[in-house]
């Protein structure tokens, strides 16, 4: 086996809850070793959040594992003497507390680049580390809806609803999951670490896609569509006798096969259809007239003419589907987490598939609180 | 100013419309040389999607600011031959090609790595290069409905809904990213270079977060929920006499100051109520019950009273409102592209915040096509 890209990197994982946690996991993934530090006694809040199975929150082990667990109170001197001592061993530092917390108590970014120059300190935050409202805490939600993509998230007359994952703290951990591999890059030329600094409004907003450029050329803000695509037609979820199906028209060839499979040579040349543009211009006419063709189908019978058809369509699956998906069974997306406790946990896999990495199954469990504290305390030297 | 983590990294792009060139948008952000590779004639598909202004897309110029276009015929024979000596001489080559295309070119990663052993060679698709469904073709929303992230965004009884961004080609490149930074940090050990391989219907599955953990001690798949959080209440949005306000009550200390900055004292030791757990549990009956308090004031009135008692709240904003956020103004997350024909074009920023990293304003416009093409072969020797 060759080496992972991060064998030997030492991640100091100040970390709780979500957005860190995600970003030490991939950086574990890629084989760094991340010494998680928890408070004593509660430990990260997410081994306090459900659900549960024999009292071990699944939400935790789904987001640590392999991890190391060291506890320290940052209010103790003593600790505070063994976390620099870490500070001095590691590569990366990875943190959420809300900004300023960790300066307040010495163990900011100032402080730690002077004990180790090659550090990548990285902070992750609601609103980031500067300007006029960096210091105040944020939830995933209140930055999506403060992002503007709950504003263009369902439907077009609807309640507003949120993405139904926490897409504000996975986004950040992702960008600053990349910032740290390129800091660490760097430094192997200059020697010298820095400071990754990502923000959740930050990261959604870089992610708004196209709903900038819509804005910026109509000065109209886009609103919710459903599933409907705002430029292609047809492109969303039709109801069929029994479930929902999607089907994605992205170009006028395949419209014109997608209407001979229905049996409905006259729409290819309509005029009001009969391109792409013509078709977004007349949806209020197109789209209760495919609904209406394609609710007399079964929903497995119209996917498979569709299959036979070479026309783009698919299911919305709910959840459980996922576990007898042959495509991602075979891409190893569904691993299983050997918990001491529970036995076999399944959780997602690491979409990042690169040669010198071979399968995640073997990966170690998420840590009990402090399981690791003698280990490092050795490790390290620190007493 | 110092060196930016990728200087001197040259990326050979072959990719179009969304999320291979996000992909290399981050790499030339971070410092690296883009060499957008279009087709003669047509090139990106991006450059003929809206929005237009004065003929020239919005949409394409936000996902290509900085990068160099040389125009290539796969097909011809020459072509081939400078595409082959690139090949050779860059770092890292990125292409989102329906899986066996290039192979079939013989352009894939063999022929690749026999040229340039050190080439991280990238692939984005949407089911990834390998497992029974690999040559599929996808579209983002059809992995959104089968990823399961559809089934638990939307309203409890409403109609499906697409997330508003396309999360799958977005989160693909984001993985892609932080793979070919771990691949470019491997080979400052090894010299070897590497094959990334990223789907987006993987990407979508490793960011479902508790969606998974949920169905697997539940035994039940989620379902949308609306602006609801699955285990915390109050923890949504609800409807003031103007606006929509989310309101994030995450513990049980600021259940009771929110209680008694709205006067109802009596609400925070209801037994119905007193605990997070209880709460969520009564979730029928709370709703309601604060739907018709919340109900009765203005949204700045409420925000500025939850304000000043710290509780978390903030509002649903349209994209247009991002434009005057004095916090993304800070953080420089709407910068200036200058594109020669129409001045200044306003887009999202690099949430990557790095000491390395000065500011992005001074990006270079997206390319016309080809417009790099002498520039490319002169410096690369390809004639």
């Amino acid at each position: 086996m060759e080496q992972k890209p991060l064998e030997g990197i030492k991640v100091l994982d100040l970390t709780r809850v979500l957005a860190g946690p995600f970003c030490t996991m991939l950086l574990g993934d890629l084989g760094g070793e991340i010494i998680k530090v928890e408070r004593p006694g509660t430990g990260d809040d997410a081994r306090h959040f459900g659900p549960f199975l024999q009292g071990k929150s699944i939400y935790f082990i789904s987001l640590n594992r392999g991890k190391k667990s060291i506890t320290l109170d940052f209010k103790d001197e003593q600790d505070r003497k063994r976390l620099k001592k870490l500070v001095a061993c590691c590569d990366v530092l990875v943190e959420n507390f809300k900004p300023g917390t960790l300066d307040r108590m010495g163990l900011g970014y100032e402080q730690f680049a002077e004990i180790n120059p090659g550090l990548i300190y990285t902070s992750l935050s609601g609103y980031g580390h500067w300007g006029p409202e960096s210091q105040k805490a944020a939830y995933d939600m209140i930055v999506q809806g403060r992002s503007g993509i709950m504003s263009i998230t369902g439907e077009p007359e609807g309640s507003p609803v949120r993405v139904g994952v926490s897409i504000g703290d996975i986004s950040a951990a992702l960008f600053a999951t990349i910032g740290i591999n390129a800091a660490l890059l760097s430094r192997e030329r200059t020697g010298q670490g820095q400071r990754v600094d990502v923000a959740m409004f930050d990261s959604m907003v870089a992610i708004l896609e196209n709903a900038i450029a819509r804005y910026f050329v109509e000065g109209q803000p886009p609103g919710p569509l459903g599933t409907r695509h705002p430029s292609i037609t047809p492109f969303e979820a039709f109801q069929t006798r029994d479930e929902w199906i999607i089907i994605a028209i992205g170009n006028d060839s395949l419209w014109a096969r997608f209407c001979r499979a229905l049996g409905q040579e006259e729409l290819i040349d309509d005029p009001r259809f009969a391109t792409n543009s013509r078709r977004t211009d007349n949806y209020e006419q197109l789209q209760p007239l495919l609904q209406d063709i394609i609710g007399t189908y079964r929903a497995g019978d119209l996917s498979e003419l569709l299959e036979k058809n070479g026309i783009p369509s698919g299911p919305i699956n709910s959840v459980d589907r996922l576990f007898s998906d042959l495509q991602l069974k075979a891409r190893n997306m569904l691993v299983n987490i050997s918990d001491p406790d529970l036995g076999q946990v399944q959780a997602a896999g690491n979409p990042i598939k690169i040669s010198s990495l071979s399968d995640l199954d073997y990966r170690e469990p998420a840590p009990e609180l402090g399981e690791h504290t003698r280990e490092i305390m050795e490790k390290y030297g620190l007493d």
